[in-house]
């Protein structure tokens, strides 16, 4: 019954050649694709001939095949016969030059590297067009969720406007942790890097750069437009603190780090940020480290897909499944589907949304009045105004909520309101996401 | 920003030629495929050419462009040079015949038609390859949801070992209304019906036919294993009651109508049938006539797939999707990659899970003892005896769960019991999914 990856091959495709296949950075996600290739490849349809790594001696393991080379010099890559590189360096360079070299050399190239892709994306899907290669990058986004092909070719039918997810498993532990253990962030972050979940250095997670990554290659796979990373506006969540779920608790919410792009008529919208999301919600359903993303088509409505979003099996899944795909374009002499069609637009932040906007004061009457006197003054009307007993008096959290109003007009009302000396830090704004799993209003 | 179909495909793949397109069946799919297919090619890539149906000058509509030829004569569109027939006829004759001519005179096909693929779908897809032609048929499970090809080619580097999902939105439609109305099946099929989500004659949808040619195809797609529609084993759901969902509910779960496939070495198990699934489970959270799925990969792990399972407007996207696919291959000369490659297996129904089994009795002393004292001689273990008051004691139900035992002693033991003269009704069984979406052990 278990069909050899080989015979797989041949009775789909017809007899295919050996591909020779090079893996170039050799961490956690490198032994998993070398140990999966071994394991689904009986029969060597695809021959694995180079792993390329710094101080490479260190890395030799010995159940790769004796015949593999071992090299720290990626000349000797790219001056070789491997058909296909897969890059797993990470980081922008030197994996830009190196992948740009291959695919002028003709080469294919599977990468997991969301920074390259985000950054340089339509650079290197114009240049494998041009080369006729084939560039896949599925392990960029979720892991082994196909998501960036669903969005792209198997969605391509309607016209998509939204998409919405949980893109970042460490903030997503992160957050989850809060909530459940009452904890305080500093000490959510440290379990986290305890448990492997987060990075040492974990600020681009923490404040939305990863996520930032992924979005703009779904935005081009899903919307086909190009977004440049940095017009992604991003909040961090690490001022998210456990009486703001106790508050988002009072709204039948929760709190989760999401990301979002939306189109309508050439103008975007595009951010990463803790919001409120409604606890019934599939945003709020998704656990520890796991990823979900939401498609919103004008004519097929939500898409859902989910999955482990991090780890080296399933981003190796990815990188098998997006090497056989390279293989079956290599054969079939097809160029890759995917040069880049995405357009740039103009991209704005200023959504009009609900809000939650938290402050901690040192207590004294005739605060409410105050802060709601500036909000009127801005013409921003109030929702509710939450106070949960047994805080502290000197360091009392209480929580606003706003109807829809423009989020420039909100941000103009919260510098005044830091103006107030009973301030103790300064107020936390989320949006509070209306429907299931979408933003209010559109653009 | 908006770009045209025409644009996308130029880009995407080089100038194409106009891509002739025949619709065969114009019912209410096919007038939403129509009304996509103009909406999303603003510059005619896509040509609709013909349109068949029975009694066609009934379907004559005014926003159909003057030059379609309608017609009732399928002959005069296999004659014809069109290069792709989207079928949407349903049934299994003449559109088995219709589709083979098809590919025999060298055009591709688009089919919503399930049972079809899950009948002859490996013939169909030899023909094509044979042909050199496109067969497409995403539209055939979970309507606009790409899970065919993210099973089979977006985790093509896993080896998936099951595939676990809702796949009927009737039944499900109706499970969710007798769960929430407290009402009978009778009454929620009759208002599945008034509200257009059931048909007038709603066999295949309540006792599982449809569903299992759908995991017919899911299990080709992921598993690659070749099943016939009557090798999976089908239980309706069509006595599944109020208080059974009441009994489910002190149990922390609900019940769904589940469809899986699992395989392991070159045995499989399928089934479609009502199950007993813990309430944060995937599964018990889709609600109304949406569907999701799960497969579940030797190295990935689980990975989810939802959306809306039927519709006019999502399963047109579907088919437009596969339509772009049909395109991209013609213009490229790629042949489809979609050859049969699943292999026939020996098929077991005979699974080791925990189960409920709900007994209606006339109530009297020592029920519970007589019941209990066959299941003892078939050494199957009890579990849990629920009994709610508040029923009716000449109808009155209870619940014995069990632990994990073969499925065939079970029904040995439950052979024996119907002999009681005070059962009122023949006991109704299901199994208790264990973990999330999956049953309990394996093969």
């Amino acid at each position: 019954m278990v069909t050899s990856l080989r015979h797989f091959e041949q009775k789909k495709y017809g007899p295919t050649a050996s591909c020779r296949v090079a893996i170039v950075g050799f961490g956690t996600v490198g032994r998993a694709v070398a140990s999966l290739l071994l394991a689904r490849d009986e029969e060597h349809t695809l021959e694995l001939t180079h792993i390329c790594n710094r101080r490479v001696a260190s890395k030799i393991a010995e159940w790769i095949p004796t015949g593999v080379m071992w090299t720290e010099d990626v000349e000797e890559v790219l001056a070789s016969d491997v058909d296909v590189i897969i890059e797993l360096l990470g980081g922008l360079e030197p994996a830009h030059d190196w992948v740009r070299r291959a695919l002028h050399s003709h080469k294919s190239v599977v990468t997991a590297n969301k920074q390259l892709m985000a950054h340089f994306g339509s650079e290197l899907l114009e240049l494998a067009w041009d080369n006729e290669q084939y560039l896949g990058f599925e392990a960029c986004v979720a892991a082994g969720v196909p998501v960036v092909s669903g969005l792209r070719d198997g969605l391509a039918g309607d016209r998509l406007i939204r998409v919405c997810g949980i893109l970042n498993g460490t903030c997503n532990y992160i957050l989850t942790k809060i909530e459940q253990q009452r904890t305080s962030f500093a000490d959510a972050l440290r379990e986290a890097q305890q448990a492997g979940f987060a990075e040492a250095d974990p600020t681009d997670d923490i404040d939305g750069l990863d996520a930032a990554a992924k979005l703009v290659i779904l935005a081009r796979a899903g919307l086909n437009i190009e977004l440049r990373p940095v017009q992604v506006t991003c909040r961090s969540i690490k001022d998210v603190a456990f009486f703001d779920f106790e508050y988002a608790h009072e709204l039948g919410c929760t709190i989760r780090q999401v990301s979002i792009a939306e189109v309508e008529q050439g103008r975007a919208y595009a951010v990463v940020e803790p919001a409120i999301v409604r606890k019934s919600s599939s945003l709020a359903g998704v656990s520890g480290s796991q990823n979900l993303i939401v498609s919103t088509g004008e004519f097929g409505g939500e898409t859902v897909f989910s999955g482990h979003g991090a780890g080296g099996n399933p981003t190796a899944v990815a990188v098998l499944s997006d090497l056989l795909k390279a293989v079956r374009h290599r054969s079939t002499g097809l160029a890759t589907p995917h040069r880049p069609t995405a357009d740039s637009c103009e991209v704005t932040s200023d959504l009009e949304t609900r809000q939650y906007v938290r402050f901690i004061v040192r207590d004294r009457p005739g605060i409410i009045a105050a802060v709601a006197g500036v909000f009127s003054r801005y013409h921003i009307n109030l929702d509710a105004v939450l106070q949960k007993p047994g805080y502290s008096k000197s360091e009392l959290p209480f929580v606003i909520t706003l109807e829809p109003c423009h989020e420039s007009r909100i941000e103009e009302a919260l510098a005044e309101t830091r103006e107030f000396d009973f301030l103790v830090k300064p107020p936390l704004r989320m949006p509070i996401l209306q429907q299931e799993d979408s933003y209010a209003s559109a653009l």
